[in-house]
């Protein structure tokens, strides 16, 4: 029985400001990626969040971000390997006593917004953040699948989870396109449901100029922050079971 | 033979300011409570620190303060005992991260400026700490003597280290002499080294009325943010070597 | 014919995050007090709201909170009066930027949150801030009644406006009643309006007590951050428009 | 008489941290680049250096830099021309009620750090934060010569003023040589002053290449972040004034 993930960022509310579904969310995947006060949330958002997130049996991802609240870690930011090494950890520290207070282990690392698309693409800035994760030790780092990530986490012998897009679409070398480019995101439910289903049971995924490309995530990352993206989640999920798919969260698939 | 801790605050620094003498101040404590970045202190000045600690064989704890940093944590701000249990638990996994990572177990937690003064004050908010500190697992609670905190880390089953102060006088019930009233603040630093001496080797203070009063502190509390500091720090060190007292890190205190 | 001035905090949204309804509110109110970036809003939202409001004819007033963005400034904060000055003078000197921007003049100062709680019960904070309103120049300062910020305002020369609230109950001596005492929170929408229009035609309000009291408020404080809130505010605008009343900024009614 | 103004960045404290040595510095300049709480700075911080520079007779300019407290403004942060618009003109405006309150008006702005280098070669944040200064009104603009600053400034219908470097080599087409190439920095204290001698009499400079360029710039920068500094600081101004330069604020410069 094919085994997949379902990732979404969490606990991107802060102080006074609320932000996202995340009760709605919760009922549709199996990982969370909490943010850890940098970009979004705060210490009481945390504690909430993975008081949620072990309460619908869904496992608990730090999602460590650029030092950018009014940005939400949206902006690129030149940070330094030694400055993203050294917040990632803090953030990643954060999010692991709300774990441990809650009786739970954190299960993954993925990066927020422009830290991510930044690290995607540099391979001493995704060293930097796997060195983070392995020191702060027993965690897997996901990311976006044939980057930089990738070969950091090798690296760094830190478990990688690939992760796609159930609305993006590829190009025939394994990218995801541009999304300034036509085409790049998919707006039709069925159509990203069953691009999700074949990915999960045959490892195949349709690139936009109509090449099947080899690609087995381990997680297939939703959105909650409208109700556009809310449909699509329970759409993903319900797809997935109906073919047989065994949604599971990320430690579980690596196993 | 008699031990005793002795404690300062360290890693205050933020970006590109510094602040204190970190590596003067780290010759002669045994236990350095390191900022964690909300009122002072940043991930790569902590992770600077808790090497720097780690190289001169002192203890590491984590010193979590108000979200205040223009303020330096030292203006009382009415938080929440839910929000003082979230922030404070924050803080401490942020600089856990930094100890596992550089192989070191944290020791204690050390509530800093307005967090500390009040909290030892008010029951609800030294409990709300007593709890992140439970919860946290293995540390060492440190605060004031005769204060809130040590009835909260017996109701939390935290262990619970008193802290005493080299340059103050204390009153005939064990409580400091507040320091707007005339002789709180002892300059003389030969009267401060004997009085820690007596209180490392017999357990003994004498109060301002002239009153001897039981008080035998796990540690004694050093500043290093001007040079006077540090002279008294390093006066009291080698005043409690020479009357034949160790000094050493809490947890070999407490043990 | 009896002028009055309705006002509401607006512009209270930061970076990804939005809050209250402020197009809807725009409709109802003469004021609008603004956030500046300390509590709540950033330099994006304070320019747009500063162009709605403009498009709308609402007069726009500075809306200065403590430095505590996670707790919207709700929270006692121990600030000096020195740091109260600098930065309520910090923060209306840039929202005039964004008014002068506009080509609008700014109108008025109203403290937000806890800052305007503490101030209106400490003659040293609210005489800060008056002193900040002066020196800033051509400003009124918008506050509670029979508050400290009355005798500050009029020692620093500075022309103040009353504030009264629609949904609150007020004592024999004209204060507020706590919002943790029974009946302190008008909820019956047409007893609050028939409230504010006797204020504002007759300059009596009723006391919790039965008393009647004499009060002419300069302003009606209204809220938007909930369907309720805007409900009260239209109904408000339309009690006192059939009344008589003319609904005019906070300049033209101190006239 | 030929006149020429010399800018230092100061009040680049924040709270418990000082920085720089204002009050040598202040003794050497015309004119003050002010810090304005982004990327250092406070409002306590700014009053005392606006006080400062008064009492000195230095004119003050704003020093609007990115939101990035902890990376001093220093990191190069993607943020779109809107956003730098009303991130300028909220700090043009804080510091504008600081001179105000002091009597005082505001001379000019000059961007700090990344900010500065950013739009330096960025037409579309150049002409952004030349329509911030124009809005704001009055002010001079201050910035790389020969940059988009300059155009900007035309198109905004500022007035625009060339800065030069005492310690910084230029190439033949008058760009600054970039720091980590050889010869960039000129450490020796004559040479530094011999040059700035030049381009406040003759209106040239010596490219690196033994080019001479036509370059008469309207301020000189100067540092206070360390002796030498502050040595070279001393120099330049007592050079000049030897050879009959007259040093004045921007603004007498521009007339």
């Amino acid at each position: 029985m094919p085994l997949i993930d379902l990732n979404s960022d969490l606990g991107e509310s802060f102080g006074a400001w609320s932000m996202g579904n995340d009760a709605e969310v919760l009922r549709h995947v199996s990982s969370a990626n909490v943010a850890c006060g940098f970009h979004a949330g705060d210490p009481q958002v945390m504690l909430a969040t993975v008081e949620a997130a072990k309460t619908r049996g869904v496992a608990v991802g730090a999602h460590p971000g650029h030092p950018d609240l009014v940005g939400f870690g949206r902006r690129t930011l030149a940070v330094s390997p030694d400055e993203a090494y050294a917040f990632t950890l803090y953030q990643i520290g954060a999010m692991k006593a709300f774990c441990h207070a809650a009786g739970m282990a954190l299960q993954h690392v993925k990066p927020h917004g422009a830290l991510y698309n930044q690290a995607a693409k540099d391979p001493e800035l995704a060293r930097a953040i796997a060195r983070a994760v392995a020191d702060a030790g027993d965690l897997i780092l996901m990311g976006l699948a044939r980057s930089c990530f990738e070969s950091a986490a090798a690296e760094a012998a830190v478990p990688f989870a690939a992760e796609a897009f159930a609305d993006r679409a590829y190009r025939a070398d394994g990218t995801l396109v541009p999304r300034k480019e036509r085409g790049a995101v998919i707006h039709d439910v069925p159509v990203a449901v069953q691009r999700v289903v074949r990915m999960a049971t045959e490892g195949i995924v349709e690139a936009i100029d109509g090449t099947l490309i080899a690609f087995r995530p381990h997680s297939i990352c939703l959105h909650g922050d409208n109700a556009e993206a809310v449909e699509m989640a329970r759409a993903v999920r319900e797809g997935l079971e109906r073919a047989g798919v065994a949604i599971r969260p990320l430690k579980e698939v690596l196993r």
